[in-house]
């Protein structure tokens, strides 16, 4: 038996998101697991890194798989890719791994990136991959309030009433906001989130840079451990599950 | 009456260019006249800087029109994008300007920029907006012979056998290549270009790149001032018509 780690890219916008679900819902690990077995016969059963939700996109989600009969790893990228066609997924590597690795146990850093396109025009290109927010936003006043969130919280706030994590704690490494012209992006990464914590978090961080908030007021929103004290939850289309790393990290994404 | 000058952003995929054509093929002129017809009931004819062809996008096209009834600039804008959703076209800025203003003609300056994915794996994300190119390509080889095309020259080799231009002579000020990662990005800017320019360049860059071409045969090509030994001309999808000026401009785009 080999493992195989691979890493992909894919458009979420026409899937249920990343996890199987019943018939007739088209989810991305669906459709690659149909297209593994185009091309080996084998039915596998995939884990990745981060189950991504329904209009949400990867350009570097990993996931891992075994297959009984071994393939050169070029081989294997060329053939799932070729049975994906003409799905928005692409796998962008293929390596063979030992049994020992886990994409979603061993992951040690995730990074997202949430897309805000600022302007009065609606988007034209790009736009199943931002979120168009008309109200001008303030940036500085955006990272007063995300520096609230960094660091080892109580997200309940912050989280999908169904999320199944058992514990609703986690630390938040790097939460940024950057301009670039009419395109602000925030980078959000940690060793893992809550269900929704991204979205979430992005939404309050809207109302913070709109000015109906103070960055003061996301503390008190944290601290407070309700659900119902979030912002709104910022739509899927604007986030991107950017890379998983596997390498000893410290909370702030620095090498151990 | 009153002139509008317009800052338009499009996904060229599904349309026949920004030209109107024969009824019932879609274009970006005859989408967004048809939208300025449903808010203000005037029927116009717009002038663009430059008109892109089938495929190609825009970052920061402009045009020009002229309605007998005079709206505030905001409200046009606003007004034409309402009427042309769903269309993945969408007006940016929109300002009165006099009737001297002529936005083809006027134009001092025009940016493109042709975007090349250089990898194995196809595109997931972006797919219609870059040219997926396999094989490794050797961006100090690409910008060596893109040097030999700056300046002023006869480009007969680099325009469609159809160009209605009437000199093949234009001053060519940037042509460079840049790589971030896996995206290679050709930045093209000139008063002005031939019919399919930048296309047939970055074709002929792309065979340098890949080693195929040395950067002195983009010398040779360009000197024999013959259509046929041109390289391939590049897919629309990779180019993007990214801004228009309209201060005065030295050859290689320093204000004069």
């Amino acid at each position: 038996m080999t493992r195989y780690r691979i890493v992909v890219e894919y458009d979420g916008t026409d899937f249920v998101g990343w996890q199987r679900q019943e018939a007739g819902r088209a989810s991305i690990q669906g459709a690659i697991e149909d297209a593994i077995f185009a091309f080996s016969g084998e039915r596998i059963s995939m884990m990745a890194a981060g189950r991504t939700d329904a209009g949400v996109h990867a350009r570097g989600q990993v996931a891992h798989f075994d297959l009984v009969r071994s393939h050169v790893p070029r081989k294997v990228l060329t053939a799932i890719n070729f049975f994906l066609r003409p799905a928005p997924i692409s796998i962008l590597e293929v390596e063979e791994v030992t049994e020992q690795f886990h994409a979603r146990f061993d992951a040690t850093w995730r990074a997202y990136r949430y897309r805000i396109l600022n302007r009065i025009a609606p988007p034209a290109l790009d736009r199943a991959q931002v979120w168009h927010v008309v109200a001008p936003l303030d940036v500085d006043l955006m990272n007063a309030g995300a520096a609230h969130l960094v660091g080892h919280h109580d997200f309940t706030t912050f989280r999908a009433t169904h999320c199944q994590a058992r514990s609703p704690e986690r630390t938040l490494g790097i939460l940024k906001v950057v301009r670039d012209g009419d395109v602000i992006d925030v980078f959000a990464e940690a060793r893992s989130f809550l269900h929704n914590q991204v979205r979430s978090m992005v939404g309050t961080l809207k109302a913070v840079g709109e000015g109906r908030w103070q960055p003061d007021d996301v503390a008190r929103v944290l601290a407070a451990r309700d659900r119902t004290r979030c912002g709104m939850t910022a739509p899927a289309a604007g986030l991107t599950l950017m890379s998983v790393d596997y390498r000893p990290r410290a909370f702030d994404g620095s090498f151990v």
